[in-house]
């Protein structure tokens, strides 16, 4: 009854009177009515009118609700656009979940226990050895070319898309930053998108990586891991390997807080250089077994909380995890750590985003520090997944930034420039010319950095 | 009134009596009923009953509308999320809609009318003197290096994210797809994502941007334009440069459908060679001034419809622009274009995606053509943009097992391969062994293609 009344109240028209239970009654209000005089006669019309009314409104309320009466005007390619993002998305939960039997990343997950033994893979313990004399025998994959050691850069991201839509566009952008400023250095890139090691999985993901790496690619001096939020920002400074040449690994950070303060924050594993030698493969060999998911993470975790300034409570991390066993066997491994913070080989961003226009007017590119980042790192952002530890708006924004800031230095050599950090449209700062090897002379940073070495 | 009425009807309990006017008239009302019979009265406290009943049903529907009473037991994590994506779409919104008064892509388009002449930039009709002379001076920026031509390969896509969320997640396989193709195969890689002129919008940006980069890199011999949404699915296989040694544009077509049948999709413009020398810059000033968006456009489309076989009536594209060219000015230009199809420099995605099982079972890579395709072409996917031509769900299948099927070439070095040509998840093909040099002579493409020049 109730349901028929609303269709009844929605189908009248606004200006007759409601007859709820008209049928059942209609005679005897009428009876009533006439019994009435015609004051009240009136009044019971006025009544009856807006209660008409309420109830009309109450009816475009809810239409508005349920068929949206507001989008009627809207256009057909939005409607049309929100079927085809729906769509996608159900097609490719549908790709995503091909179950496959044998599929040990299908089954129920197995930890391994505190008692287990984790391991990269089987002892090596001659690589320098095998390894110079695989050099010797193929020459034509030398690891220094034109004086400089061969660096491979590593970066990569999930398999899947994005939680969040616009993280796959960042990843795009931060993809194409590193393929300019390697390009301009002559150093070669693997993303990897691929899942090498169930159990070292999330941060750790980059340990079995880099050993596999490493052993592929004898030709390879220097590997060096970069984070999927890390932007280059200096496109002209160069890593100076010449100081490194003793060393092993290279990693941005603080001796004093990594020695003296003990904190968690003391090193930064989002961009660091590992040289592909025996003293890595051993590092990798004590690092890694602090990282297996379950239970060897969370017990690690606890340590490393109890044991480092600062670190909040969570399971363990590659990052902690090195810092404490650097502290904790100084002695076998600091020798070959490079400690780095005379450039910005990490950046933490929210020193620097805001001071680009101020770099620009002052420095130049070339000096990787302070003045002239050579990296700007968005820890914390995470705009591939659904939670950062920043506005949204705050770490969008910056990354535009960072990523016009460094372009404008790549479209110099082609005569243009972003109209504004923040904008994804260029401008000419230069005419099309007849005579454009002038140009190429003047602006090629390749040109620059090969005449005068370092521009540091 | 009307809304302080709704404002009571959504607060009153439903037990009440709605008393509209009450204020005013119930007093009136009240007399009014005394002087009523019982059995009138009972009536007319039954229909007061519906009628608040009526508007209190009413009311929920609103409830459920407005504030979404039905989404009270959904995950916060779901709610939080959709307010993420909210949240970022209007703060993208925001960043991409800063307007600058004097941007001229902010203004409103101004279109050349159709006497006007669309000119690249300056004439340059010396250009292979000047590169000879320049290279000649720049021994350190060779355009042979081992023998081989150096490669620009050129891609991109537009800077803003794409209308479809998944299609950045496709733009970021297909550059990570790219990478490892070039890097094997010591290719340079530039990704535009800037638009260089404003009037060759759509797929005539790669005009402006070609001739950019050809005057830009004089080191380059060949710039080798590919789409965004073509695949390298033949890791293996080289291009093969000595065959163009008297060539200066090679492109995927067929003479025939080109000659006698004057067809529309005779050439492929997704994935072509333009060699870095005068003529090119030649043949580039007479192709672009067709493209110029606006009246010349639409009446350039015209005569193309009217004059090439199976040509929808649209805008001109550069494809058939070419094509158009090529055959009315043969023998101007022909001599100096190869028509390749002996591999699939551009392979039609449809007749090879379901082929692959197949072809792993029959043939292995270096083949580059109908056995193993050199490149898989998504034409008419476009999962970047809102409409393709084919059905989203065939489509992103299918780009799936393209990208596995090459991404297990590269995988292979490094003991792995994707579970299904569907699957994001990878299992090992060999074990992690003490003595990995040997994988690397065996597996390395780099070694086998040095080896034995070209595996065709």
């Amino acid at each position: 009854m109730g349901s028929e009344s609303t269709l009844s109240a929605q189908k009248r028209p606004s200006g007759t009177l409601p007859t709820t239970g008209a049928t059942a009654n209609g005679g005897a209000r009428g009876r009533a009515a006439s019994l009435l005089p015609r004051g009240r006669q009136i009044q019971k019309t006025f009544n009856n009118i807006k209660i008409t009314i309420l109830c009309g409104f109450v009816t475009i309320l809810v239409l508005r609700g349920t068929i949206g009466l507001g989008n009627l005007v809207s256009s057909d390619a939005e409607a049309e656009n929100q079927h085809l993002v729906e769509e996608t998305n159900r097609i490719l939960a549908e790709i995503r979940s091909d179950k496959d039997p044998t599929d040990p990343d299908d089954q129920p997950e197995q930890f391994l226990d505190l008692n287990a033994t984790f391991s990269l893979g089987p002892r090596i313990s001659t690589w320098d050895e095998d390894r110079k004399v695989w050099l010797q025998k193929n020459p034509q994959f030398p690891n220094y070319v034109n004086g400089k050691p061969r660096i491979l850069l590593v970066t990569g991201s999930p398999p899947n898309p994005c939680d969040n839509a616009i993280g796959d566009h960042y990843l795009l952008k931060s993809i194409k930053n590193k393929i300019d400023y390697c390009r301009i250095h002559g150093i070669e890139i693997v993303y990897n998108m691929a899942h090498l090691d169930k159990e070292m999985a999330g941060y750790w993901a980059k340990l079995p990586l880099i050993r596999r790496l490493m052993l592929s690619h004898p030709e390879v001096e220097w590997i060096w891991w970069m984070d999927s939020d890390a932007l280059f920002t200096d496109m002209v400074f160069e890593i100076p390997s010449f100081k490194y040449k003793d060393y092993n690994m290279v990693i941005h950070g603080y001796p004093d807080l990594l020695f003296d303060q003990k904190s968690w924050i003391a090193l930064n594993t989002g961009s660091f250089l590992f040289r592909n030698c025996q003293w890595s493969l051993d590092l990798l060999d004590v690092w890694a077994p602090m990282g297996p998911k379950g239970p060897i993470r969370e017990e690690t975790g606890k340590i490393l909380t109890a044991n480092l300034k600062g670190r909040p409570a969570f399971e363990a991390d590659d990052q902690s995890a090195l810092i404490y066993l650097l502290i904790s066997q100084k002695d076998k491994w600091m020798n070959k750590v490079f400690v780095e913070n005379s450039f910005y080989l990490h950046g933490f961003w929210e020193g620097l985003v805001d001071r680009y226009e101020e770099m620009i007017e002052k420095y130049h590119p070339g000096l990787g520090d302070e003045r002239w980042p050579f990296v700007t790192h968005f820890v914390g952002c995470k705009p591939c997944g659904s939670y950062g530890d920043y506005p949204v708006e705050r770490c969008l924004k910056s990354m535009e930034r960072a990523f016009n800031f460094a372009d404008n230095q790549v479209l110099n050599l082609y005569g243009f420039r972003h109209r504004g950090l923040v904008s994804p449209n260029i401008k000419r700062i230069r005419n099309e010319t007849g005579t454009p090897l002038v140009n190429v002379d003047q602006f090629d940073i390749r040109h620059a950095v090969h005449q005068s070495g370092s521009k540091s």
